[in-house]
């Protein structure tokens, strides 16, 4: 995903209505934790950020789930001057559409990731070097568990809704599937419950440009370094499926970046969208771990619901939850089909789902911008009165 | 564009309505040629091949040009034992759609190439030394106006048509527009009069892969080296771009490779559509030069007929050809909308235009498939009796 601080900030900081400051804190896990792939860790460390208070009944919390390259940090900002609040601070804040004076929120980044969650570049404490590719494989599954086990430490009862976009949507879907009795609502946008072959392709090519980076090194680099150029020709050509042409066309159409040079006849920057694009892939490097990058997309590629449970009705089988799906009428890389194949499929395993397809021309980001009509739409799941059949008190 | 080589190849040699045997020649131009940039070489190439026999009133010529990766090779084979005709085989040769028993078809290397035809990987006489990155920047232009010299050299006193498809179609609008009183008819498919910012940025990507890998060191570099991982990372992605989702989703899905093996937890090649990837990437690298990828898509970006010529209908005003616009409805890259526009801005200019559209499912390179519909389009196209006003035996 985009994040919004790579775009135009649309936050006036600490205004009423906003969180304010919040703080990062680290739940440290000293259990063994056994992944899917059978590899065990003595024990993990999530950074997570929660804002709203936890109910006496505990059972108003909303775990937020993020995208590929998001992380904890998903409202408010870390101080007074900070410019770039949470990456889903329009969502996120006291009478937003998810209000933390009525919710209890959490946002965790995820295992496997670079933003103080342990991951490829944490510090193995069996060498002293961080672990690079001997960390444990990572699977959605994977988050899913280690974050109920941050719920379970936070004391909460049951999740009110988990809520994600994209990679989030699939570890909302999972979050539904796996922990039933504790979810009551599930909130997926923008999302599949398997990756097409373009999808798994462009993932590939960006895994490729970092691993033939001669300083990816195998995955062997220190904390800071490793294949920055991989990575960022990885961004650059995911950026591009995170936004719709029509959006790119209005944002630079074939705006020269500097048009009274009139025709250039160099390889430099010529156009508008050549700039941003390089800009992209270079704020990426500067906080994003390309050994991350290779664990998360894999996850990504990987997750099969049809797959992993016989078929899309039998993975929804458990799901007590009432869901919300959306899709996005412009997005490319996970299309409003794939969307409406989720919700079909809750349907027919005979679970009360809806459907809302939202016409949007900003691509598959979409689920980050701002949209009233999503808004309201997140809103309105939120505080409806459930219909559900299940007593989540018990 | 894909080549069919990197596909299957589905051609019998040498079977009955085959060309057989075809041969490519060079056509050395040896007075100055001046570059749309201002920039002078003493002289340049152009290999080339063609089929068929050019007539007594030497006006049944069609030129056919090539896409971003093409050459001359269109049609035929290199010997007995050749098993990849030409990248247009199946559209070209006696009894076929473009028909080489009634016509002399000319197929040419683009300039800046590098598959014989005078580029950044030929030998600059004045040093010895390949010109890399100091050869002169080429425009679709400069193709045109260097094939131009190329038929009057071959003796072609007009072109019954010129043809092509992406690329391929942008020049032989723009030598419709240069060339009016040489030029019938045009038939160009799957191009665009100016690229949108989508596809400038995927050409973007591709050039920093390559320029930001360290063997590329400016441009300098012996032939046959160079940038390898980053071309190949280059046309790993620019390959998604050339397909559509569903026909990747119909040749891979999410196939493994080793399916025995089952999960699979590690950075390997794991799905089928990685291991197909892998092989365009390497299978080009073997035949392509990193420069004339950056010259020639870097032609493509700015090619920009409205920019060019003030409005996309005072660029068509000097056409005299009668034209056929062929789009395709799977091309993302190169949009059937974008197709619709060249034609209607050619009516709009007064000009004979017709406008088909296909609907396919095999993304931008429809074009290069095989399909009765498009075979019978241009089959009807080039033997319909001209309506055209314009006595061309002048």
């Amino acid at each position: 995903m985009t994040d919004p601080e790579e775009n135009e900030p649309a936050f006036s900081s600490l205004a009423p209505g906003e969180l304010g400051l919040v703080a990062p804190r680290d739940f440290v896990c000293a259990s063994p934790f056994t992944f899917k792939s059978g590899q065990v860790l003595p024990g993990f460390t999530l950074r997570y950020e929660t804002y709203g208070t936890l109910s006496a009944t505990r059972d108003n919390a909303i775990l937020i789930c993020h995208a590929l390259s998001g992380d904890h940090h998903c409202a408010g900002v870390h101080s007074a001057d900070d410019r770039k609040p949470g990456w889903w601070n329009n969502l996120i804040g006291p009478g937003k559409a998810v209000d933390t004076s009525r919710f209890f929120v959490v946002c965790a980044n995820v295992l496997g990731g670079c933003v103080g969650s342990s991951g490829p570049s944490s510090t193995d404490p069996a060498t002293g070097r961080t672990y690079g590719i001997s960390f444990p494989f990572v699977t959605i599954l994977d988050m899913v568990r280690s974050q109920k086990l941050l719920l379970d430490h936070l004391g909460v009862a049951s999740l009110h809704a988990v809520i994600g976009g994209s990679m989030g949507g699939m570890t909302a879907l999972l979050f539904a599937i796996e922990f039933p009795l504790f979810t009551r609502r599930v909130l997926a946008m923008a999302t599949t419950s398997r990756e097409s072959a373009q999808a798994i392709a462009f993932n590939e090519v960006g895994r490729q440009a970092i691993m033939q980076d001669p300083d990816w090194n195998r995955g062997d680099y220190p904390k800071g370094g490793g294949p920055r150029v991989g990575l960022a020709i990885a961004r650059m050509m995911a950026h591009i499926t995170y936004v719709s042409d029509a959006s790119m066309d209005r944002k630079f159409g074939r705006r020269k970046k500097n048009p009274a040079n009139g025709e250039t006849y160099n390889f430099d920057v010529q156009f508008e969208v050549e700039s941003y694009l390089r800009h992209q892939g270079q704020a990426f490097i500067n906080r994003f771990d390309a050994n991350s990058y290779l664990y998360i997309t894999r996850a990504l590629d990987q997750f099969d619901l049809a797959h992993a449970y016989g078929s899309l009705e039998a993975a929804f089988a458990p799901v007590q939850a009432e869901s919300l799906i959306v899709g996005f009428t412009s997005d490319w890389l996970f299309p409003p089909e794939q969307n409406r194949q989720i919700a079909l499929a809750l349907l027919r395993a005979g679970k009360p789902a809806s459907y809302a397809e939202l016409a949007t021309d900003l691509g598959h980001d979409s689920f980050l911008l701002e949209s009233d009509d999503l808004y309201a739409l997140v809103r309105a799941f939120l505080e409806r009165n459930s219909a559900a059949a299940v007593d989540f008190s018990i």
